[in-house]
């Protein structure tokens, strides 16, 4: 927190303004209320670089260079690295242009570039080893980073680091020492997640002495993913040169140049290029450094669209003008200043991910590498749906529901091009990663159905959505259908495989109902019951069961590992029956009954045995057994609400958001998950949670906010208050809707985004 | 020859009907007088398998997996295989879709199939060990080759393998024995000029159960290459899978599913795959098979549009209708069939390349890997210019001028995506591989330029030819620019160098007088006399020279290695300064000494040590010192012109013409070099030659033929007559034409290209 107070003078200053109300919102500035540098540290996996609203460039500093693989065995250290950078290190090894936000698993990295000075070396170096490659040291105390702007001084050659980005163009500004040795290093090799081979083939041309384009195609999680580029820089470099660290088994005739001292061309599978500089004292060599999915005509396009100047200021305030308009969406009062950073800071993550995927033209790369364009939406990749149907698409349903369409348009598009004829699982740059578990797009296709929020087909979905809970031969599917669950024989997660596929088979239902295909409807429900099927009512769990009918022997409901779970077990995962919460509570033994098993899932310590397998949380995220760093559970603090006791849902909510999320850089318990968790907290502060995607009504919770203000795109505002509210004031004595008395557990999506004013009268009881 | 004629019944059928001259010109089938299997024995490097004239698919059979490159090292046994077939094989080990005809350095061989019975095996096995992969033994006896069409009896299997093609798509046509184990293996590894490492990556999708789609991009020759395929079945196959060979480090979450059997996803760096059928006693299963550089979309797009149904004799016959057509261009008669033969099968050789490298759409691969689509011409690609210019394009431009100058667009097209600037030196599949020397595009340039058969703006084509010719880093061009000449300090061919970019600056100059630019023709004029810069007075031969101005001491005329020319030696390499011959005559001693020469290159034996190093051309090819199975000599016989002694180019043509061309499988005395050798021979049957292309005159010689009849696209017709001919009558007493007697040395094209007769009076004498 120090050090953000530091180098966060305008924060203190517009905070005065704010604070005074005399400044209409819209003119506030609300990136001032975001620290980049929250989930910077363990296992938040966030990167303090630049980037726009789901923009397609997230400019970062890397700040690890380990190999994933290490002679074919995975390296764990490399686990905390899939943002690039740990705040614990002090070394830099550049910057790349393509970064993923709070994922558990990664890749990208594109096109690391590192400024240096003096004796040019082509190798990082190791971290451990200063001066053992081009990387540098670096102090926390010349960092800087906010919405759209991250700057570092590199100790090593005092050169001044500044990146800002517009959507598809990288813009940095290296100033450097007088020097008649100063290099830009492009590192082709540099991943994250790196290993021998994951590059496949790079392909570069020094169009003339100030432009470069190229590609790479990289392997990994993203199988074939291919990224082009274009860079310019300011000022013409002297020279330049590559090597190439392959061996080269054929070279043909190129052995009639010397390929590796300023030969335009370059190509192979493992390149380091550079190029060379005389710099004065102070003088700041530019970089604008546009990505395109597409071809490099694409890359300098984009480039030539979106940045035709040299004013780096500029791009930098465009980038934190789009901020502002995305931030302001939501004004919230609260209680401390911290919970304020930590709110906007949260919202600010939840806007990092799903990324922009078409060039300025709509052109983007399909997932059968075939060219299209994209009409009628705006394409997007990188869904990390196991994460994000639960919080963060409905969330964009009320903030960003333009966006939100685009993005189930980029869903059916995946689908047409897949050659499974699937909706995305984890859609990752013209790839499919297959990472996680469950169909999960098309619970945000029916979200949206629902809420009204998009205009595409609905036969068209149902469709999409039908063929892919048919695919026989993924993950337990045809065993799904065949049995109506996942048997334990050869699916390890077949419990969580069943839950999820169920609640699915939920939402494919709901929008059947909208494609007036009552039949398919009926169909889906049927197989939306499936939960019954790992239902075992003698032990009181969902529970592994086996393909000959049989319960699994050998059954732990609190191991994490290897009982039909995957990040979970049976106290907590097995509760995820969304669409059917009265049911699942009957069918556990009633409302006390459940009521109480949510006590004992909050109070009773996690063996420390389970907690030491599982690297995507930190301590810190668990509460009991409850495990608020991993998904499954996200909907666990608001089942209250269909018992008895729903004050424990307000307690609980409000007790997570004050010790799971903090303005630290330490201050997310867990991987942000592509803004899931940030989702989470966005909903939960404002007072309600989406518990069942693809219905209309969210859980009811206790605000953390005092007030906030909702800017809808259909022009409304729904001003939210909170009476008497504090730190110990969690619970909620009446909600009123426009004057009108909300009862029972939830709240209408229509009705709040009518807007007007909804009061939350909190009290200490 | 014997088998030529057992396969051949048709041939004899229709050369009846011919000879009776009964059918008119344009119903005579010309195809059967080629025959493809001329030059598949030792070093002609022709393949005997379908395509159509300069086609996009080259569909012909494999006879050998040997790799290039073993642990790293060259391995000389691959040399013959150039083209993928040796006549002496009996082993094939399946038929791929692009291959180079005559080349001495090569590539391709993409997408290879291979239909077989029984137990399946993926691996191709040895050549020298029948039964040890999918390979099989056949029988020339069963094999059959005609223009579009190619068929064998695979006997490991018993299938009837045919294939034909259209422009951009093969069909294949695979006659099976009753199985219920029947296999098409698409090897994706397989490639000519194999090596460890040669495909980079693979990319395959089976999307229906009948269409599969894919690409691969390989390392090589072309360093960056790319080639998209679409294939369908005529039948649906029962089941499919694949095998990765590559050691797999990385596999994420694909390790959910059995990628190897009914995956339709395939990716990664060495990949087979299969497709299962069962098949009825001769059952034929057709096989579509669509290329494209641009997507695999592109390759559905060729494969709709130009074979919409299943009828394979349908395509057969188009196939044959189309070289039908460009083989009519010419209607010879001769004084034996086996003239004939040697006629249109080299006529047949000069229409295999260049290669048509467009989608039906117009859209192709740029060398900056971009998509462009050609405006206002056709794209071609594969332009062999060190060979092929002297000949091969000088042909072009009486037949083909259309055709040529979409050519020349092409190497404008080529020049503009150059990130050197350069026009191609050697064009390849969207890459330039740099083989050989000079910058002989601009000969093509200034041919079709001065022969009018081009509409570029000479002031473009003049740029492209002057950013050529300057790029100092080109093979000794800085150091030829400074010092007059290529030295031999650093540069081992520096005089082939010289002489050839004095030529090709000659050709520049012309250029220049079409754009209007006086002042750079006489700087590319001043640049073309240096030829005079490598004569050594004193030797009198063209000789190495060193940087400081001394000649290269340890001077051998005669030694073809290291003395400073590259494939050919000072006695015949020397001779080449194609622009100037008079003064190079005069330089090298007047007229009767030349003559006295070029009789001493003709009867000196060349010592066994210079052939055996050689390995382009075969003893055959040799006549004393002149190399014809080498291009730098072609000129050579026609240079008796510009002496007193013109009748000695008479004979020497003939008796060139008898001696190494012939209608046997080894009818070729070297490389057909992309069609070089063949346009040599069908310039030479009829009478002249293009000693000086980049100038509307051609040498005359001594036609082989009795009559020819050639069908100009302006719409005339000359009518060539060889009065009075015979194997003995190899000497011209008189030329008329059309009426007018021809003296001097050369003839006009433009006089030609108006049509009429020309009348060669031979004699015995």
């Amino acid at each position: 927190m120090k050090n953000f107070l530091l180098t966060s003078f305008n924060y203190l200053l517009i905070l005065f303004i704010c604070t005074s109300n005399i400044v209409q919102a819209q003119n506030k500035d609300y990136t001032s209320f975001v620290n980049p540098f929250i989930g910077t540290q363990n296992m938040g996996h966030t990167y303090p670089g630049a980037t726009t609203p789901f923009g397609m460039v997230q400019l970062s500093p890397e700040t690890n260079q380990e190999a994933m693989l290490i002679d074919g065995k995975y390296n764990p250290a490399t686990y905390a690295y899939c943002a690039g950078y740990q705040y614990a290190d002090s070394t830099i090894f550049g910057f790349s242009h393509t970064h993923m936000s709070g994922t558990g698993h990664s890749d990208l990295g594109d096109f690391l570039l590192m400024p240096t000075t003096g004796a040019l070396r082509l190798n990082p170096g190791t971290a451990d080893q200063p001066q053992s490659g081009y990387h540098s040291q670096f102090s926390h105390q010349t960092e800087e980073a906010s919405p759209g702007y991250y700057a570092v001084t590199l100790d090593d050659y005092n050169i001044k680091a500044e990146l800002t980005t517009s959507d598809r163009v990288g813009y940095h500004r290296y100033t450097f020492p007088k020097s008649d040795d100063a290099h830009i290093i492009l590192d082709l090799i540099s991943n994250i997640y790196n290993y021998e081979g994951k590059t496949v083939w790079t392909f570069v041309r020094v169009e003339n002495d100030s432009t470069v384009t190229g590609y790479r195609q990289t392997n990994g999680w993203g199988k074939t993913r291919k990224v082009f580029f274009a860079m310019k820089f300011s000022k013409p470099f002297k020279s330049y040169g590559h090597k190439r660290y392959e061996e080269v088994k054929y070279n043909g005739f190129y052995r009639k140049f010397d390929q590796e001292h300023n030969f335009p061309e370059m190509a192979g599978e493992k390149i380091r290029a550079y190029f060379n500089f005389d710099t004065e004292e102070q003088e700041s060599i530019d970089i604008k450094f546009a990505l395109s999915s597409v071809s490099t005509a694409g890359a300098l396009l984009n480039l030539a669209t979106e940045i035709p100047h040299w004013n780096f200021d500029k791009t930098k305030e465009e980038a934190r003008k789009k901020w502002n308009t995305e931030l302001s969406k939501v004004e919230v009062e609260t209680l401390t200043e911290d919970q304020k950073v930590t709110f906007y800071t949260a919202f600010y993550h939840t806007m990092l991910s799903p990324v922009l995927y078409e060039d300025v033209d709509g052109q983007y790369r399909g997932l059968d590498q075939n060219i299209y364009t994209s009409e009628g939406f705006t394409n997007y990749t990188l869904f990390s749906l196991w994460d994000t149907y639960r919080a963060l698409h409905p969330l964009f349903n009320v903030l960003h529901p333009t966006r939100n369409n685009d993005m189930v348009k980029s869903m059916l598009a995946h689908q047409e091009q897949s050659v499974h004829n699937m909706l995305p699982i984890w859609s990752h740059y013209a790839n499919e990663n297959w990472c996680m578990i469950g169909y999960h797009a098309v619970s945000v296709i029916a979200d949206a159905m629902v809420k009204e929020t998009t205009d595409v087909s609905p036969q068209r979905a149902l469709d999409a959505a039908v063929s892919t809970a048919t695919v026989t031969y993924f993950d337990g599917i045809g065993d799904y259908i065949a049995n109506g669950y996942v048997s334990a024989d050869n699916n390890s997660a077949s419990v969580s495989k069943t839950l999820e596929y169920a609640y699915d088979d939920f939402c494919i239902s709901e929008i059947a109902k909208y494609a007036g295909r009552e039949g398919v409807s009926s169909q889906f429900h049927y197989r939306s019951e499936n939960f019954k099927n790992v239902f075992d009512s003698v032990s009181n769990y969902m529970r592994p069961k086996m393909q000959d009918g049989t319960w699994r022997t050998a059954f732990d409901p609190l191991d994490t590992h290897g009982q039909g779970f995957i990040e979970g077990n049976a106290w907590n995962y097995g509760l995820y029956v969304p669409h059917n919460v009265d049911e699942m509570i009957t069918m556990m033994g009633g409302k006390d009954h459940f009521s109480s098993h949510l006590d004992k899932i909050f109070t009773t310590p996690i063996e420390e045995r389970f907690i030491e397998k599982n690297e995507d949380i930190t301590r810190d995220g668990i509460i009991g057994n409850y495990v608020h760093g991993n998904e499954p559970g996200h909907h666990i603090p608001y089942l209250y609400n269909w018992t008895n006791q729903p004050e424990k849902t307000q307690q609980r909510v409000r007790m997570i958001m004050d010790t799971m999320y903090t303005n630290e850089r330490d201050g997310l318990c867990g991987n942000d998950d592509a803004g899931q968790m940030s989702a989470w907290y966005v909903f939960s502060a404002i007072g309600f949670y989406p518990v069942l995607p693809g219905s209309a009504e969210y859980a009811l919770g206790s605000p953390l906010v005092k007030e906030a203000t909702l800017h809808f795109e259909n022009g409304n505002t729904l001003h939210i208050v909170a009476k008497n509210q504090s730190s110990k004031n969690v619970y909620v004595k009446k909600i009123l809707l426009n004057g009108v008395e909300i009862t029972g557990p939830t709240i209408n999506h229509f009705e709040l985004m009518k807007g007007g004013e909804l009061v939350f009268e909190m009290s200490r009881k």
